[in-house]
């Protein structure tokens, strides 16, 4: 059963804190203009050559990708890959000539024409740095051998943006930390971490506020740093948050108000008839805390990931086939989460 | 089962919307002062002469009742039979020599030396003025043979306060009107009905306000008119009352918030840890209206009543043997009502 779920549909290491880990490197062909200069023959001929070089490499990696063209996509399904975290909201809105590579377990996505030319991205289920970042690079190695990736000795990779220059790589991981923002020592902890050169985002990326609990740590710095470094500079600082998020939970749930406030917003969602994807967020993070802490039994990590998964506004409609009104949204919400749910107490 | 069940414990006729029906006669002694006024020797006596006047009768309902010296109990235990609507508040806290004679389905009381020297009161389940009545009547009659009660051919029975004069007679009814509280018709049905002679007051009587949309309708007249005019004005206004709570009811189950808001109601009371009195009385109305509708099944409203009627905070503390705090009462009552609704759906 397992072994057929999606990356996004398990729970791995860490992963009553660490919900999941990505790793992105942004890279740029040598002798065709960034993306927001190219014209369509540009573009075309960038995203051949990236398609030839996985395809027509001999990497038995290749056979596990597809080909998406995001405007053979009806709306709701890109915007279900950019709720999977598989594409970026700005690639899925001027998608026009854009595509993106996808390996069949989702777990890792080649857009083509992005803010880059090239964005690979590696996610992965719980704390996952080193595993993640390894994939992630034997991808870009396979690409470079025919791409020959646009590098300076002094500067390192070449990326649109100043702040991807150097490594072009971010990594972040999906913190849930209902326990520390409880004690309200979210904020402290996030003022800290942009001094170690970390920056802390809700859970779609910059701009977005963090509902249930859930912050996406990341590094920041590009320039003056390995990749290696980079990566377990990020690692020892999501550990101390996960000992830290531990430590406060079993503080916190010997509270009978917790345990109330838990048991509660179980009982919201095995009965609501409409839930909004805030809300959803909001309560399924109280019973996440729950499993985690064994109060609860007859749903583990991975199937809450799975269920979150399942219940994005587009991913509904995506499976729904058509476009629904919010209020139609929040009925399909309601019933999954009620079936994903009954006899969990 | 049934009808080993207390009045406070089943459901009657229009028990949708009617939940119960009471009926109190104000008496008097006539040689002895009112209460406010007696020394004790003459609360002694007039003690003494009213439970003589029941069990020395010849009536075989004497056998049935039981005489409870207030001071002689718990507070717990008296604040329980003011939650049953036993004795008065009042009553309960001067209770030093006074005494109640309770029959034992709880369903008649006769407070002694309350405001007046005999308050025969009695509850019953549903719409059932009149049959309320004629019992109520037949207390009377009964006393009045030995005791011979207080009565001026101008001015009919005699009371300590004037706006008891003539008939003595309270009738109440308590009506569930969640419907008509949501449609916010409440108010002016409340100012339609001071005009009609009637009045209305939360759950607990007069100064109570209204919680989970319960509404105690009662006749204010007690002169100039008979006992059988002021019960069959009552019984009119309270039929129509419950004809216009179950069609705006019907109205209502049609809409998908309001299915949302009594889904979740019931999924709240079958998870919460901590449950305080006033929402259990405002999550149990939304249950209540659930049932009556058919939206909910595996509870009915005389479980439902028996519910409400052991959650009350004095009630619980009775059951448990001892005062409790505060939040020691919220997570009994929590526990009660999780039980009591395990399995609905």
């Amino acid at each position: 059963m397992d072994n057929e779920r999606r990356w996004y549909e398990k729970a791995g290491e860490a992963g009553d804190v660490v919900v999941s880990t990505r790793v992105r490197l942004a890279r740029n062909l040598r002798d065709i203009p960034f993306p927001s200069r190219m014209n369509a023959a540009q573009r075309a001929e960038s995203e051949r050559r990236v398609r030839d070089a996985l395809f027509q490499s001999n990497s038995p990696i290749a056979g596990d990708f597809d080909f998406l063209q995001i405007d053979a996509m009806s709306e709701q399904q890109a915007g279900s890959l950019v709720e999977k975290h598989l594409i970026s909201p700005q690639f899925a809105a001027h998608g026009k000539g854009r595509g993106v590579l996808i390996s069949k377990d989702e777990s890792i996505s080649i857009m083509v024409n992005e803010e880059d030319h090239v964005r690979i991205q590696v996610l992965r289920e719980g704390l996952a740095l080193c595993e993640t970042a390894e994939t992630a690079d034997r991808i870009d190695t396979l690409l470079n051998e025919s791409l020959h990736f646009a590098f300076d000795e002094e500067l390192g990779y070449l990326t649109q943006c100043p702040t991807n220059l150097g490594t072009g790589m971010r990594a972040s991981v999906m913190l849930h930390l209902p326990a520390l923002a409880e004690r309200g020592a979210l904020s402290r902890i996030v003022s800290n971490l942009s001094k170690l050169g970390l920056v802390t985002r809700g859970t779609y990326g910059e701009g977005t506020g963090i509902t249930g609990a859930m912050v996406q740590l990341s590094n920041q710095i590009t320039l003056g740093l390995s990749e290696t470094e980079a990566v377990e500079n990020l690692r020892n600082i999501a550990k101390q948050l996960v000992d830290a998020e531990r430590e406060s939970r079993a503080a916190l749930l010997g509270q009978i108000r917790v345990q109330d406030r838990i048991a509660r917003a179980l009982g919201v969602l095995q009965t609501a008839r409409l839930l909004s994807g805030e809300e959803f967020m909001r309560l399924s993070s109280e019973v996440r805390f729950g499993v985690t802490a064994g109060m609860l039994s007859g749903i583990d990590l991975a199937d809450l990931n799975a269920l979150t998964a399942s219940v994005q506004p587009a991913t509904l409609s995506a499976k729904a086939g058509k476009a629904l009104s919010a209020e139609e949204r929040d009925v399909l919400r309601a019933e999954t989460v009620r079936k994903a749910l009954r006899g969990v107490a």
